[in-house]
This record gives C-alpha cells, structure tokens and sequence, in this order.
C-alpha cells in the first residue's frame, strides 16, 4: 500500500494534504510512471477518511496529469510527471542601499529633501484615508484611468494656478508615483538614441542615473548665484529638454532671475527643445512669497513636475507631471503601459486634504517650523565657524549650503566627520571632479530637530578640528 | 503714479498682489525696463498700505531680476524682463479611454478580471490604513527600500509558499505597483535589441503592447485545452522568456498540465530562457484546491508574477514579482530608478490584511460569492441556449468562455448585442485573425450581480436573435 502520512491537526484541508503528497511523490520519482495508485475506497478506508475527499484529490491531479484513469482498470501514475527538484541557488542578496532610509539611531542625518516626519498629520491624513475608503462609490475599487482621479486634478489644477502661478486645465496633469515617476515618464516618452539632454551642474546623481541609463547624452551646464547660465546651452544639436530647478536650484539653492528664464524660454522656443521645470520645495519661501512657476510663462514648451514628498511625506510617492497638451496623450498611453495607474485611494485622500484647505494650512505650519531650524542652523554655523563659514542657498527650501574657508571636505575628513555621528554631505556629490565645490557641504534641515541642530554643529566643529 | 489695484477682501495676501501685479505689467512690457518705481513710501501712501508691504514686495522683485535698485537714485524696472505671454493652445485632450472603468449606468458588463467591488472589506480597510498610520515608525513617514517594506515581503514569502506553494525568500520578492508594473519590469531588465518573447495565443492585447513597445519580436504560441503547446516553441532563437498563465490560461481558462509544465521548464533550461508566470487568480478554483505554482518547481528559471487586484482591488495597484536570486539586484535598482518605491502606508495595511488571516478569510467568502455567479451564469446559458453553448475554462478564476454554435461575433452581431445595454468580449479580442475563435465570448462574472447575470442573459439571447 501506497505510503502516505496526513496530519489531523494541521490548518490544511485534508484534500489538500493528500493532494500534495501524492504530487510530491509523483514529482520526485516515488511513485513511478505506468504505477497503479490504491482504489480510492480503498485509500479512504486505510487513511480513515471520507471516499470523496480521497476522490477529490485523485480527480484533480488527473485534471493537472499527475494521473490517469483508465475505465474499468483503475487509476495509474501517468507519464512524463517527474521532475527533479532544484534546491536552494546559494546566491545571497545584498542588502539594498539603505543611505537615503532615515536612520533612528544616535546619528545625526542632515540629508537635504527629507520634510519633518514626525510633523506628518497622522491623525487627520488617517481619518481622510478611512472615511474615503468607507464613502468611495463601488466603482472607485475598480481600475481607474491613467491620468488619475479627476476630483485631484481639478483641485490640483486649481491650487497650482493660485499658489504657483501654473498655468493649466486637468486635462494637462498626470498623476505619478512620486517626481522620480514624473522623470522616469519625461525620458522614456521624449528620448530616441543619441538624443542629449542639457542639467544643470551641479545636480543629483539620481537624475543623472535615470537619464543615462534611459541612453541620454548628458550636458553638463554650470550654475551660478542666477541659477542656471543660459549662455552655455549647446548652440549646435539642442537637447531634447533642459531640466532645471528655477525655484531654488537643487543644490546650490539659487533662485533663477527673470532674465535667464526668458533666455531659457527663448533658447527653448529657437531650438524646440522643451523645459522640465522642477519644482521641489518651492512652498518653502522664508522671504517674501513663493516666486512664480516657469510653466505660466510657457505652458507651451514647460513640462512642471511636483511631488508631494517635500511638503506631506515621501513614503505616499504622490507627485505629477503639467504636460504641453501635444504631449498629454503619449504619456497617458505610457503611464497606462508601466502601471496603469498610481493607487486611487491615497489620491482621493489627496483631493480632500487640499480642497479643504487642510494642505495650506500645514505648508504653513511647517514653514514656520523649518524657518526656526533654518534659522538656528545659521545662528549656530556662524558661532562656531566664525569669519570661517559662507552660507548660500537659504531663501527657500529644506537645505543650506555652507563653504567652510580652509576645510577640504575629502573622504578622510568625511570619515572623521562620521565618527563624531553626524552626517553631512559634501558638495562634491553633486559636482563629481569640479574643484570649486570642494569646501561647501549641502546641509539639510527639514527634519533634524532644534536640540539635533545643535548637537550637530558640536559634532561637526569637532569633526573638522581633528 | 503707477497704476496697481489691490483687492482688500482677497485671500492673497497684499505683499502677493503687489508682486503679481508688479510682475504682470513688467513681464507684458506695460513697465518698461528703464522705468523708474515711486518709492515704497509713496506706493504705500497711495495704496494706503503699510511701507513694509510694498518694501517685501520691490524686495522680491529685485531678488528675481524684475527690478534694480540703484542707491541713492530709486528702483527701476530691469531690462531682459518682457516676455510676451502665449495663450492657450488650441489643442483638445481626447478623454482617455474608458473601456475598462466600470460604468454606473444600466449597461451589464461582463468584462473579464474585475472582482465584486461592492464586496471589498471597507470597514476593515479603512480601519487598518488608518491604524497604520497613527502606529508607524516617524521613519515610515521618509523614503524606504525599492524592494518594499519587509513586513509585507515578510509574510507574502510565507504566504505563497502555504498557498501556492511557492519557493521563495523575503529577499526574492520585489513589491510592484500591480502586476502591469511587474510585467513592464521585466521587459525592461531582460530584453536588449533583436531579443523576442514567447507569448500564449491566445492573450490580452495588453501584454502585447507592454511588450512590443519595449521593442521586443512576439512569438506567438497556441494554446488548447491542456495550455501552453510546448512543441511550437521555437527551436532556434529561443525567446529570452516565455509568458505563461498555468494555472488558468487566460483567456481559455485551460491549466496546464504537468507534463507541459516540465517540458516548458526542460525548454527553460535548455535554452537560458525564463519563463514568466502570470498567477493571477488561481486563488479561485472552484473545483478541488488551487493548483500549486510552476515557480515550486523551478525557482531559479521562473519569475512570478502576483497581484492584489483581482482577490482584493484593482485600485490599490498592489502587486509584486518572485525573482531568481541572481536578479534581485538589477530589478532593486531598475525598481529605483523608476519610481523609488510602492506607497508605504498601503504596503503596511496589506501586511496586518494577511497577518492577521483576513486575507485568506477574505479569499474564502468570494470564492463562495463567485461559485454562485459562476454556477447560475452556466445554469442560464445553458437554459437560453440550449443544444448550442459550450462552456470552457470555469474551473478557475472571475471567467468562463462560451462558445455559441452558428454565431458569429462580428462586429455587427456585437454592436446590435449592446444594443441591449449588455457588454461581452469576442475571445477574437485576445486572438486577432484566428478564424477558430470567432464563436466564441469570454464573459467575467466576478463583478455581476446575480440578478444581473439572469437580466444579462436575457439580454444577450436578444441580441443574439435580432
């Protein structure tokens, strides 16, 4: 008699069990094609179970092949069901790069472009998020359409033209899974081979890896105290776009002057190259108010990405591209393509929290937070760096730059910094192989607290005297 | 005196009215560069505000290189600054396909893939997004790893394994925005130039375009009772993989048999190629328990694909891939570059969904649901067109196929069809210019009501017999 163990106890159907076990058996060779299997009377009764769930069990592996059954004969082990299983591949996985996860141990990150996170509105974003999923129609559970949720686009569209001077209908907006989507859709829908695009420079290495590994050529132009030098952009073979960051250039934080936008919108209407306009933090403007968008000066040739992960929480990966409208079909089509669309459910808490004004109100609120740690980061850079420490940067945002006279800021000085448990990022980051730099760090505030600001600067003051 | 209105009862404050404004009429040349400014204290006796409002705003408008302050002598209007503004394009947005929404209206659809959205667990979502939010790490609030959060990694590994016997590590499973994004990944980290894939035909027309627009050359293999037909797959240029759907093909509903399973996986082996397996709702098996996965047996050529939407909701865009290990890294880093990360806060919900054993009690109740539907959508088939409907692929899955003997589903018999506000999908849909399908439907029940399954019969029969 076939040998065949069940277990009376287990959370797993007892079909199931004797279902399993024989396509083990069959798979690994114990039970041999052409093999007689027991009558299922008979395998009832020796394992003390029902006919029908040793019935059960038998008719599906002859639906899946393991058996067969021959009328009036019986069932056998049918051909062609052995398989030797491989076992375990002995590659190991690293770790992924866990540098940009906020760390909760006693290091103190000033990592640039990380909001307050313990200043998230738990309480209210869980109750919107709740109440959506209890009142949403039956059809919101459904797919929806690539371009997200009309109710956020509408009151995105609205919010964009009364607070950032954009100019655009809902039709325009895309909805995405956070800026990098926003990006990752911008290369892969504008893009051919051996397509340029101009940067400015210095710039994240994450912008520069999308759209090197997308095939782009990549031109470097440099950035000064007016944001980007428009007198650079290549005169022969334009770039498919220039991306740029007039609110406050990520990193140096400079605010790009009227004459050079109109230099860039001039250049971009000459040579039909578009403008990406990134647009990451400028809710943050501690002097006077935000400067006006790009976009609502050229809705025509100004492709504007935001992201809500400045001004709510990274973790919802809520951003969106305001498309030219020539190029809002494409990029549905792509959108639809890669994921179909982003999650309903957070952008319906989304459209909430802005209609009601709830989105203001915390921009406020949280302006007011990071102008303090602005603030006591600058106060504090200037006691302990005296006639020492340059500060740029600063009129917007979640980040400083600081130039320290006389401190090179190469990997041994970096490691001593480390070791006193601060982290500070060099400028050097951003500028790979640019001399100028080398003195200024890029400092991020938004979420180091005040008592953290100042732990920080004795550790850094430390760090440099070693 | 210049000429500038300010609204009083605005919700824009005043410093911002006069900024836009003053920029306004420099940007449209009705201030000309060269212009002289009245002072602040004149614009402010004449606005009868206070001078700091007036000061802040020249103060902004000087930083952005609208205006020049020469000492002693006044403010004036910058040159480079007129920029004739464009307006709007003329150019229509074409609403976005809608086709696969559900509609509201009295129109019964049967489209194929939809679970019962009247049935997602509202209640008990809600309450679980928002006891994560009020509960999660500050952390949770930043960025997290490409891969997804180990929680859900952690117990979807454990998971699989007791359901679909799947073979996997945390560390193999890399969370995807629905299962669309983990097919575009895929192709994105496998296919090179020149590469072809192996698809089943018949197969969505998604699938297709995912693929072909990523570049690659479709094989197209036949599909018939029993799966995938191994030996039509090719024996020179072997396709860099292999699409498959083994446990309920869409849209023939055939599963495939062991025998298939490892020839394909010998093919597998001996080509190099891998074979992608699309599980997307073998879950529901009406008879006997779900059919273990082709990933068990082989788990260093199978990548599997899973997805939340068709056991839980289409709109949460929760899905992910099992990976061999030797591709982790590459689909961490891809997974990065092109949209950081899935949202955390749904990736956590989903975690305590399936720790807490909602998720396969959840499973359990629609199952039920959808036998009924299942069963009494045969039962009126069968009643309406009697001696003329064969019924396929119903032992699995949201769809069955009905084949009607002596109808053709032209696009004239299907147009007077929904005439009769019922909706139904030619299987010429999923094989185009494949004459043996022409009789048949594939008709998803998942979302229809059961008094609607009876009133669409009755439906169909009359637009069947016009």
């Amino acid at each position: 008699m076939l040998w065949l163990s069940i277990d009376r106890t287990s959370d797993i159907p007892l079909i199931r069990q004797i279902y399993l076990e024989l396509r083990r058996q069959i798979l690994r060779g114990e039970l041999s094609s052409g093999q007689r299997l027991p009558s299922s009377r008979e395998l009832a009764a020796h394992l003390g179970v029902s006919r029908n769930v040793v019935l059960e069990a038998y008719d599906q592996l002859i639906s899946e092949g393991y058996l067969e059954s021959k009328s009036g004969s019986g069932t056998y082990v049918a051909q062609g069901a052995y398989w030797e299983l491989t076992s375990d591949q002995g590659i190991t996985v690293q770790p992924s790069d866990r540098s940009f996860i906020v760390t909760t141990a006693d290091l103190i990150d000033f990592r640039s472009g990380i909001p307050a996170l313990d200043h998230f509105p738990r309480k209210l974003w869980g109750e919107l998020t709740k109440r959506v999923c209890l009142e949403a129609s039956a059809a919101a559970f459904g797919y929806s359409t690539p371009e997200g949720c009309l109710e956020l686009r509408s009151v995105l569209a609205q919010y964009l033209r009364r607070t950032r001077g954009v100019h655009c209908q809902p039709d325009q907006i895309v909805i995405t899974s956070g800026a990098a989507q926003a990006f990752s859709l911008v290369g892969q829908l504008l893009l051919s081979a051996e397509d340029t695009i101009a940067l400015e420079n210095p710039t994240t290495p994450e912008i520069r890896e999308i759209y090197s590994t997308l095939g782009a050529g990549l031109d470097l132009i440099p950035v000064d105290d007016r944001g980007i030098q428009t007198q650079w952009l290549p005169a022969s073979k334009p770039p498919k776009f220039i991306l740029v960051t007039p609110s406050h250039q990520f990193p140096l934080g400079s605010v790009l002057t009227i004459q050079r936008r109109i230099e860039l919108l001039q250049y971009a209407k000459a040579t039909g190259s578009y403008i990406v306009e990134d647009d990451y933090d400028s809710e943050f403007r501690y002097s006077g108010t935000p400067v006006s968008s790009l976009q609502g000066l050229s809705p025509e040739s100004v492709i504007y990405i935001g992201s809500f992960s400045k001004i709510l929480s990274p973790a919802l990966r809520l951003g969106y591209l305001v498309l030219p409208l020539e190029m809002v079909q494409a990029c549905r089509r792509l959108k639809r393509l890669i994921d179909l669309h982003s999650s309903t459910f957070e952008q319906l808490a989304l459209a909430e929290f802005i209609q009601a004004g709830h989105l203001e109100r915390h921009i406020a609120r949280m302006k007011k937070l990071y102008r303090q740690r602005r603030d006591t980061l600058k106060q504090l850079l200037n006691e302990y760096f005296p006639e020492q420490v340059r500060i740029s940067g600063d009129s917007t945002g979640l980040h400083l730059v600081a130039e320290l006279n006389e401190i090179d800021f190469s990997p041994d000085r970096l490691h001593k910094i480390e070791q006193q448990r601060i982290r500070i990022y060099p400028m050097s980051i951003y500028a790979p192989s640019q001399e100028k730099y080398q003195k200024q760090i890029v400092m991020g505030f938004g979420n180091v607290a005040i008592e953290d600001i100042k732990l920080g600067i004795q550790r850094l003051k430390r760090g440099v005297m070693e």
